[in-house]
């Protein structure tokens, strides 16, 4: 592979595994085979399941893993804080990297090693060359990965990820391969949860952009909120490589930007369907004087900066025009001037497509919006304008969302962004990846605190179903066990539960795992965004109502077949 | 600026910026001077301050803001998910972008438009092409930024930037500038808190990799922990890019890896001084035995894995050893092996650098392992072997470094992960950027939520200091007012006070931003990393104690002065 084409995610790691690479190597250990499962222990959010995201991106880290030795390049995950190295810009060949920044015109990324070179300056002195020599020689080409499909409702224990190859290499993906699952997956989740809250008609707008951990937090959150059922992002960047549909319209600054109609350039207007340019300004300034009047707000107490700023943007958006009615009184002036300005673009023959409002008690003032915009509907004869849709933001999270109640249904479109994007409820999924099977023999972390215990050996999961369809069980079995079928009466270990067996009888039977990356490529067909979004709500939808309830659901069970349990409890005895 | 220089950022935007771009255009308002200031409204965590950072970062978008118009190549921020485009790779001049992954060997890439495209694409059709033309010619030659030096000590209201230019440009660079300084502010001012708990000698380390948003989140969290105070991250990419000192040993995947010292390969270590190698696993295996009876250890509970692990560790890297204990029983085998490999070591001249904890009760078990290096060490005539380094980890949060107590003296390092980078007590800073002023006229926003309402105008801030040299007040006043002078008698407004002025005496004064920005170069020379990590501790030192308190502290004195207090009640009376 080209020295462009190279990863430069390889050292997006933790020290720890160049530590055991070379105790594995030096032990001659390095190419044993070894197995490793990426998974969760709890539902994040107190949930009742999560959606599993982030498997393209992790292919394609696997496809380009490797180490650079001499790369004067500044590596591309920084590359948009490169500075130009002198005000004249271009003279250097090696652009500067702006992060450990010193004066003006100094070259800070010069000082930058390659990986290799990074790497043997960070191990204690005294190591082998030779080490370094093989790790050139590392790559993915021989790894093995199978993964539930991406967007699939995964639930603790059952691995996302199996991870296949030589021990040396498979320990070196841990720590990326977890940065790349453990947020996807978390925010889709989270995304999902408000999905189910806000229930299917209405529309939500991701807008987290300014609240996330930099601009590569940004993006994830853009992408798998997507993926979790969102409909739009305010994030252009991730619109221009996602695909994502965008939204947006103004803010504050915006209104607060104009203080008198005098201001307002151009202020001629052409009716939709063609003819004479009115003077707007003075159109809205009639139409708000019969708003006034019917809402029965006081002319004077109406915001001019704001109505300046509404017929503004009217002017240069007529098809479009939305209005952010809270920049100073909502009642008093905000809703009469959009009122104002989109009944006068209505007597041109424009449809205004908005209210917007982003603080106060969203609900409740949503509902006085909406009886205002009735009056003005049935006072105009314009129908359509009691359905003008209303837009809200301020700080949206599950528990304002529930408080939304009956008022809440008066809102067509909510952007949330702090609550998605951060995760307060809980800001991280705590993915691991244990090894799980090395040179053949199965392995496990007995550790005395019985939640981090992990489950040994190489395995094959499957997702059994009842007569309605219903998933109602992920059952856990050695890779080398013969699969369930359907009809079969099956005994289950369920985990966390009574250590007797459970007999089941599954009406379906679903391999949970395919086989996405083989001999240093992706080998399955990989969705596109939007079919990844598909399947999780079509994953979704199946699942039980009660274990998708939010608060208190009942656990979803994960099992063991037995040949699994009693691998389980031989390893436990070994130990003691 | 040639192509391969142009910051790809300039997406990484709402769409709202945009939209209000084309309504200033339209308007012919583009042009006009304005001023936006980026500052938050309370301090995280409910303390008493707070870290600006970012500001380095902002300053590199800035130098490379523009808007490409027909660009092939990946933006560099994803580009380390590259794709090779087919399986012999380097085929097709367009490498391909794995993010809305397709088929393999289709090219995602290939459909990403440029991003004046890509704007005019999201925008309503009918926008004027002539506006597109104008944002081919938009950079940020005509901004100027002044800025609080980056690490210092902040407030609420005081702002950390103050942006200067034409109307639309400033407007642009608003959600960029917020993504690039609210992380990095809250999780330096994160950090700085974890400093303040531990105390100034145990050393800190960042862990967070596999928690963060993403490759991004990652390392910011890494690079502005550091500036918060920590020593070490264990992140590799982080050291490599920023320089900061990494660190890490092993993890229990390498401890299960082994199952029996049979498996140990090479067997044999030198002394330190040179000469004969000896049989290590059975020199170890003795000193085991003798640990166990000092320690009344049953030497048959003891982990023989654990032991080929430790065994394994301490000959590849015997000058650097460093024992995980708790991969089965601390107390009954890690604790025991960590003995026996060290003391073996000890024997040929060599000695352990550490014991490394990741579960239970961190504390309690510290003190009990102390004991035991204690007792190894009197029997064994060891000095040095008491105060063997103990590394603790296992979600430390405040709450459990503070449940430490005295226990916790005999923990010497640190490792946080998820508490660190998520922030879980306040997962997002809210920072905000604000018009103050436009076209000369002090605007400000008069929303009905009080803790929204901005402050109107071109401010210029200064940190009065007492006698003693600690900062007691953050003084706003209008730009063109007169610096205050130490001695002078000042009357001040506090923000969020009583109404009446209060007087004060400042024994020294200093102006709190520097013009970092001008004429599309940064013009101020910029510390390095390691100098912002000292200014922050210095800055954090100059602070009262009263302020520092992690819960409930004195809040610090943000004042304005009469001129802008003036102001922001005309402003206030005028739009009622």
């Amino acid at each position: 592979m080209e020295p462009g084409r190279r990863s430069r995610l390889a050292l997006l790691t933790d020290l720890y595994q160049f530590t055991m690479a070379y105790g594995y190597w030096r032990a001659g250990r390095h190419w044993e085979p070894a197995e490793f499962e990426l998974s969760f222990r709890r539902c994040p959010f107190q949930g009742g399941f999560a959606l599993g995201a982030g498997l393209g991106e992790c292919l394609a880290f696997l496809r380009g893993f490797s180490l650079s030795q001499a790369d004067p390049r500044p590596p591309p995950d920084r590359a948009e804080t490169r500075v130009r190295p002198d005000a004249t810009g271009g003279a250097s060949p090696t652009p500067a990297l702006k992060h450990v920044s010193t004066q003006p015109g100094r070259l800070p990324w010069g000082s930058v090693k390659a990986d290799i070179e990074y790497v043997r300056s960070a191990l204690p002195s005294g190591t082998d060359e030779a080490f370094f020599d093989y790790l050139r020689t590392v790559d993915a080409s021989e790894v093995t990965v199978a993964a539930v499909p991406e967007g699939s409702v995964v639930f603790p224990r059952v691995p996302l990820l199996q991870v296949k190859g030589p021990l040396l290499v498979v320990q070196l993906l841990e720590s990326t391969l977890l940065c790349l699952v453990n947020y996807a997956s978390l925010v889709a989740t989270n995304a999902a949860r408000f999905r189910l809250l806000a229930g299917p008609d209405k529309k939500l707008m991701e807008m987290g952009l300014r609240r996330a951990q930099g601009p590569d937090g940004a993006l994830s959150a853009s992408k798998y909120s997507y993926v979790g059922g969102f409909d739009f992002t305010s994030n252009v960047l991730a619109g221009q490589l996602y695909g994502i549909p965008v939204r947006g319209t103004v803010a504050h600054s915006y209104v607060v930007s104009f203080s008198a109609l005098a201001e307002v350039q151009p202020r001629m207007l052409a009716p939709r369907a063609g003819g004479e340019p009115v003077d707007f300004p003075c159109l809205a300034t009639t139409w708000l004087e019969r708003a006034c009047q019917l809402l029965r707000v006081p002319r004077e107490g109406v915001n001019e900066g704001e109505l300046a700023a509404f017929v503004s943007y009217a002017i240069t958006f007529p098809c479009s025009f939305q209005g952010l009615v809270d920049t100073y009184s909502v009642m008093r002036s905000g809703v009469p001037n959009f009122c104002g300005v989109a009944l006068a673009l209505a007597q041109l023959g424009y449809r205004a497509i908005g209210v917007r409002l982003d603080s106060g008690d969203l609900a409740r003032q949503a509902a006085a919006i909406r009886r205002m915009l009735r009056a003005c509907s049935v006072q105009f004869q314009l129908p359509w304008f009691e359905a003008v849709p209303i837009a809200v933001s301020n700080d949206v999270s599950e528990q304002s969302l529930e408080a939304f109640g009956t008022e809440g249904s008066d809102i067509d479109m909510i952007g949330i962004g702090t609550h998605l994007v951060t995760c307060p409820q809980q800001p991280s999924l705590g993915c691991i990846y244990k090894l799980v099977q090395v040179n053949g023999r199965p392995r496990m972390k007995l550790t005395e605190e019985e939640e981090k215990m992990t489950l040994p050996g190489c395995k094959a999961a499957y997702r059994l179903r009842d007569a309605a369809g219903r998933p109602f069980m992920d059952l856990l079995a050695l890779a080398d066990e013969s699969p369930p079928w359907a009809g079969q009466e099956l005994e289950a270990w369920v985990l966390g539960a009574s250590p007797e067996a459970l007999r089941v009888i599954p009406a379906a039977v679903e391999t949970l795992h395919r086989t996405y990356f083989k001999d240093g490529q992706v080998c399955e067909p990989l969705p596109s965004l939007p079919e990844v979004r598909s399947h999780a709500a079509a994953s979704l939808r199946s699942l039980g109502p009660a274990h998708k309830r939010l608060r208190e659901p009942e656990p979803y069970q994960v099992a063991m077949t037995e040949k699994l349990h009693v691998l389980l409890q031989t390893l436990r005895q070994a130990s003691q």
